[in-house]
């Protein structure tokens, strides 16, 4: 059993974001310059968007931040997008999910410009993704199959079954493994809550990606010797041993899972880290004008 | 074994649009105006765009018809695509595919206002598909689904293999066919040419969707008792007893497969004749105004 490592790949791809970069400046090109949009002070989205301006940092990204408090009315948020659309200066930015429920993130999503939707969750970028076009990838697809191109581990014609159908996830990351890529290439099962020989299913699989967001869902019975496991899960569980009072748990009986495979990835340490470079890559994609 | 008829749910289908556009007429609304941009004289569009004339005339739609000569520019083109999508007497348009090689068809149909591209091709609406907003699918997955409904043949927790992964066929009918919706919230495996065992794979299968364009390769081995089969293929073989020289061939072996069966579309008559009542749907939806 071999531990995927996310967060020495994604230490990996930032050094190698930041050679380019260096490059580009070199160049006389400007640095890629990500803007990020936070609402209120969510703990979990503090959390989130101080890790993406410190990878900005770590990648020679320009980042600026932009704060409001969550009674920012959706009219003085779409005003924002439109300028951030027209700032020549920004490649890319995001807004920070979830918003205050008096917000719409459809409408606020879909008031982005595709071209800097580096977070690709505009309707144009997952169409985009689905046909085959230019686009960026949203940051927890792309990361999935950036860490099973750097492990090559083969997914042609592989039993690839993704466990969870959200939008953010399941649903682009079984796209991307459909397509006639590599990684891709795979035959791709996406189950869900209406499933009904889930057990069966998975102990077919050479390569099972789970992201249901349910603690400990993937028992041993369920995993094919030699499978390839992903876990996207990340439940925050009550823990009083640790400082921050919950500890991070992935969708994988990880324990009882991990002697039976091939490779699998850690819940912290494995998809998570990848996320956040997958933004950057993005950004970096938009400064250098690839989604058109 | 059931026979699906698409022939007489198309039928069905489109007097109900037609009582449908009767009272928006009678409440002194317009009728909804379909445009179709031909070019050029392939046989096969032809036929395909006299078709969609008709039924806009058994659904009480006005229709427009736009001829090009094949030696048409790819810019007089993106002209007569502008001036339709500020033409509001013009509902919905579509250009009809192939296009001649000196135009690029993915320029074409990302020009087009995807609140009029009743195609359901513009990547806006392949992603909007996909997330589950409100959008113009397009016409043979939205056939497909329209069938299940039709014969009330339950899907909820059904496997459903898809065979094919084209962008207008294999994909959004398995977008579809996974969406928590009815029909639909299936357990969906997308097969394809890299696919490795895909007899044993079938032969699992509750409901098979068959659009690979490979006359007869669903045979009844692959077949599971009772399942349910639609199939999508349109092959033209040769045939010099036919007036046209030639026959439709689907991708099912139906002599063998439809004894199995508890429900299979013949072809030509069950998917074929969906399609266009799929555009005349979406034109009709248009012209309410649903997709915005």
């Amino acid at each position: 059993m071999e531990l995927i490592d996310g967060k020495y790949v994604a230490d990996t791809i930032k050094k190698e974001i930041a050679q380019t970069v260096a490059q580009m400046v070199a160049e006389g090109k400007k640095r890629p310059h990500l803007a990020a949009i936070l609402v209120g002070h969510d703990g979990g989205s503090e959390t989130y968007v101080a890790h993406k301006v410190k990878a900005c940092e770590q990648c020679g990204f320009e980042s600026t931040l932009i704060r409001y408090e969550s009674d920012v009315t959706e009219a003085e948020l779409l005003k924002t997008i439109e300028d951030l659309n027209n700032d020549a200066s920004v490649d890319g930015f995001i807004v920070q999910l979830p918003l205050p429920k008096h917000i719409s993130e459809q409408k606020i999503i879909e008031a982005i410009d595709y071209k800097k939707d580096v977070d690709g969750f505009h309707p144009i970028n997952v169409g985009r993704m689905s046909i085959g076009l230019p686009c960026y990838l949203s940051a927890t697809p792309a990361g999935i199959l950036e860490l099973l191109a750097r492990y090559n581990i083969p997914t042609k014609g592989a039993n690839c079954v993704v466990l969870g159908r959200s939008n953010i996830v399941g649903k682009p990351v079984a796209s991307l493994m459909m397509q006639k890529n590599n990684p891709g290439d795979a035959t791709v099962t996406v189950c869900h809550s209406s499933t009904k020989n889930l057990k069966e299913i998975c102990a077919n699989a050479d390569i099972i990606i789970a992201a249901l967001g349910s603690p400990g869902f993937v028992k041993a019975d369920m995993v094919m010797p030699g499978a390839v496991i992903i876990d996207v899960g990340t439940t925050r569980v009550p823990d009083s041993t640790r400082k921050s009072g919950f500890r991070l748990c992935g969708d994988v009986d990880f324990e009882n899972v991990a002697p039976k495979c091939s490779f699998i990835t850690p819940v912290p340490g494995g998809v998570g880290p990848m996320t956040i470079v997958s933004l950057m890559k993005n950004t970096l994609l938009a400064a250098q004008h690839v989604v058109y």
